[in-house]
Formats: structure tokens, C-alpha cells, sequence
């Protein structure tokens, strides 16, 4: 197979419909990726305020129309062309699919939220390690003991990622994300996890642990998965998200999210 | 009267809670400056939705809760506090008044945008002059023929505020003001006002004009005033803006929408 890292978004895309399931950290570099919520239209508006009250984990790159599956952003569809999907009914999660084709609603809003796979191109670049992407692996996220600001229905803990940092490459890892606002921009947290009510970084709630050398401190980062920690809190009667870590890989160059 | 840029948000507030109607440019130094639209829950949606699909002329700082007339960033009341007030019914203006407190209704959404006022200290500091503050007149603000991306029921022109800014200092204002997306950042435009569908910049559409001197050139922003002109355009049954260029006075500090 290709590189994946070299792949464009809308051959990635055709892999992920035809039933490829991976975590697509690393994939089609230099193109942003995305973070799916899917909402019944009345939950839209809290929703869509939710983010905007929670700007740092929910960062709102695109919405649909109604019952649409594609955007300016996204030329694919957003029912079949992510690796993997979680069905939540009354905030339960009922279902892990390849396709979202047989739970489609015409009265659905899909919202495209940043990923923070969008700068590791420029960790890397900075010489920034990035770990899950040394080891082949899902990022690990955590649900934290932070509490977004909530909108009317919609509230929830902070979900963040993790990629471990050696000490000295700190300050540049904050600088390079700091540039990118849009995918969660700045780490939230440096340091000992348990600041945020992370008992334990082997046991991430999402994605697969990741060693934390000699030398590194753990640094945290707002993470997409937020919306649907959100779902699971406030139970709307049915949603669909992305399976954390396997993202909609849109047709947005990362360089269109870089602030000056 | 104690100089205006000196003032707490909260004096200011009361001044013209107390009647006082006066541009707000340069008043309450340091702290952030923003535009108001008021719209019937019903059309929340759309226009929250239209603000995320039209950040630069339409930065989304805080919204209230229905009826609600203040926000963790405006510790006032958003009926009173404002030096004027446009109403519109039908997207006609019906009214130009000092408070809205005979028009509230109980299902109105305020939504407070960015105003690039919050970003005219900084120019300052940075030795770019800033005309009308100059010439204590109102700021010129114009319509132009570029539209903003619709969302629902709401569509229309992006509106931009003007300053002239000497040639060998654009390259500063542009740089200053880049690191201010929540109010506006960099310049839309500039120079030829014609580009914009501005045919005479002595008439603007809103505010008063400035004198452009020799050697200068138009430099134009976005402006919040552009919720307004799309309810002019998109006549929801009922909406109330500030009136351009008299704002509401935050609680906010503007070095908290400064990004690195």
C-alpha cells in the first residue's frame, strides 16, 4: 500500500468507505482532520453553542445542512467515509460501525470539530517527538475532571490527548501548537496528570497507552472526543460520532488553520 | 468629566446607563469593546451558525441565555447599558434609542461580537496613528459587495470599518492587529476602496468619514455592525443592535483575545 501519509484526502477517504478501519494519525499529511458530531437539528443550537463556550476542546471547523453528508471542507460522505462510527442512543452507545448508512437521519446536523493530529506535521518538524505516531498506535485521550461551560442540554468534562515530551522541547512543542487555534491550539495542561483527575496514564478512556520515557513530561491537549463525552453526559435521544482517533480527513490544508 | 479611556467598564456603563450617547472609540482603555445583535431564540440558530460560517466580520464572544440581559463578560445590563440601540421589525429600522427596555422580549438571544476598537490601543502602541480617534468623530463603516457564506435564514454583505494607516506602516498594523482574531484581526482589504463596491469613502454607511491624508492608505476590517446589515437583509420579524459604533463596554480585558 501507499504511504498513507502521502495519500489525498479523497483516496484515504476511499480506503476508509471501502472498509479499512485504522487510526488515521499520520495519514494524508498536511490535511487537516476532524472530529464528527451528528445531532438531531433541535439539539443543534445548544450544541453549536456548546462549542462556542468550549472553544479549546471544540473547536467548530464546518457544519452541515441539515441531513447533508458533505461540506466545503469535506467533498466525501460523512456516513461512509470515516474508518469507524459510534451510534449513541439516549447517550448509550449502541453500535461501533464502518458506515453510518443504516442510522442516517434526514434531520441530522454534522459537525466537524478540529483534531490535534493536525499539527503533529509540525511537532515533527519542530523535532518534536510524537510517540503514538513512532509506535503505530491510537493517541490516548482521558476524560478529566474539568467541567466544559455548559449550553442549555449540552454539558460535560474536558477530554484530552497525550503525547509524551522530552523536557527541553516543552516550550517548543507550546510554541508550534499555540499556531494552530482552530485544532486545540495550545497544550491545557503540562505535567502530572492528576491535576486533571488522571489517576492513571496506562489506562487512557479512549485510544491505546503510550510509554512516557525518562525525561518527559506528559503534555495534554484539548481533544474532540469532548462532544461526545458531552453526548454521554447529557443523553440526547440519538447521536453518532466518530470512534475516537479515527477521523473524517478533510480536504482543508493544516496550513489554512496556522495563525501567524 | 474624568478622561473616558480611564474609565472602568462599569463607570462607562453607568454613564450611559445615565443617557450619555457618544461613540465609545478610545473609552475604557485595555478593556474589550463589543457589538450587539439581539434576535428571537427561533432564529439563534441561524445566526450563531452564520457568525461560525463568517468569523472574521462576525467573532462570537459570549452569548446569553433567552432573555437573560447579561454574560459572564458584561456584568451590566445589556437594555440600559449601551450608549444607543437600533430596533428593527421586518429588518426595517423602527427605532434609535438610549435603552430597550420598553422593546425587550422575554425569548431574545444577545449575541456580543468582536469590535476592532479593541484593537486600537495596541496600534497605538505600536505607533500607528488611528484617525478618528484623532478627530474624536465615530469611525467610518461601509457595506461592501462581498457576501457572507448564508447559513438558514440568515445571509448578507460583510460590513468594514476603515482607518487610514500611512503606507510604511501597514506592514505594522497588519502584523498588530493579525494578533487579534477575536476582534476582527488582520485587515480584509487594503487600499482601493473601489475592490470592496466602495465608491466614495467620504460617505460611509455607517459613522462619520475621516480625512485620508497623503501618503496614507485605507486599510479595512471587518466590522460587527455586519449582523446588522444582515438583518436588513434577511428581515427576521424582530432584532435589536447597537448602534454602530456605540458599544457595549465588557468586562473583559482585550490582552485576553491577543493570541501569542
Amino acid at each position: 500500500m501507499t504511504d498513507p501519509a502521502r495519500l489525498a484526502p479523497r483516496e484515504a477517504r476511499a480506503l476508509f468507505r471501502g472498509g479499512l478501519v485504522t487510526p488515521t494519525a499520520g495519514w494524508a499529511s498536511g490535511w487537516t482532520q476532524a472530529n464528527l458530531i451528528a445531532l438531531p437539528k433541535d439539539r443543534a443550537y445548544d450544541f453549536l453553542l456548546f462549542a462556542q463556550r468550549n472553544p479549546r476542546p471544540c473547536p467548530v471547523l464546518d457544519v452541515t445542512e441539515p441531513g447533508a453528508h458533505a461540506t466545503p471542507i469535506f467533498d466525501g460522505d460523512l456516513r461512509t467515509d470515516l474508518p469507524a462510527y459510534r451510534v449513541y442512543v439516549d447517550g448509550e452507545q449502541v453500535a461501533e460501525v464502518t458506515d453510518v448508512l443504516s442510522y442516517w437521519r434526514a434531520d441530522l446536523v454534522c459537525f466537524l470539530i478540529g483534531c490535534s493530529f493536525t499539527f503533529e506535521a509540525a511537532l515533527l518538524e519542530a523535532g518534536v517527538p510524537v510517540r503514538h505516531l513512532e509506535a503505530g498506535t491510537n493517541v490516548p485521550m482521558y476524560l478529566t475532571n474539568r467541567q466544559c461551560r455548559p449550553a442549555g442540554d449540552m454539558s460535560g468534562p474536558e477530554v484530552v490527548s497525550m503525547r509524551p515530551v522530552p523536557a527541553g522541547l516543552v516550550a517548543t512543542a507550546v510554541r508550534i501548537t499555540s499556531r494552530y487555534p482552530a485544532v486545540h491550539g495550545a497544550p491545557v495542561h503540562v505535567g502530572d496528570p492528576r491535576v486533571l483527575g488522571i489517576a492513571d496514564l496506562d489506562r487512557p478512556d479512549f485510544g491505546e497507552p503510550v510509554e512516557v520515557r525518562e525525561g518527559e513530561l506528559p503534555v495534554f491537549w484539548g481533544c474532540g472526543v469532548t462532544p461526545q463525552a458531552a453526548v454521554m453526559r447529557s443523553r440526547p435521544p440519538f447521536a453518532i460520532g466518530h470512534a475516537p482517533g479515527h477521523m473524517a480527513v478533510t480536504d482543508a490544508r493544516d496550513s489554512a488553520y496556522q495563525v501567524p
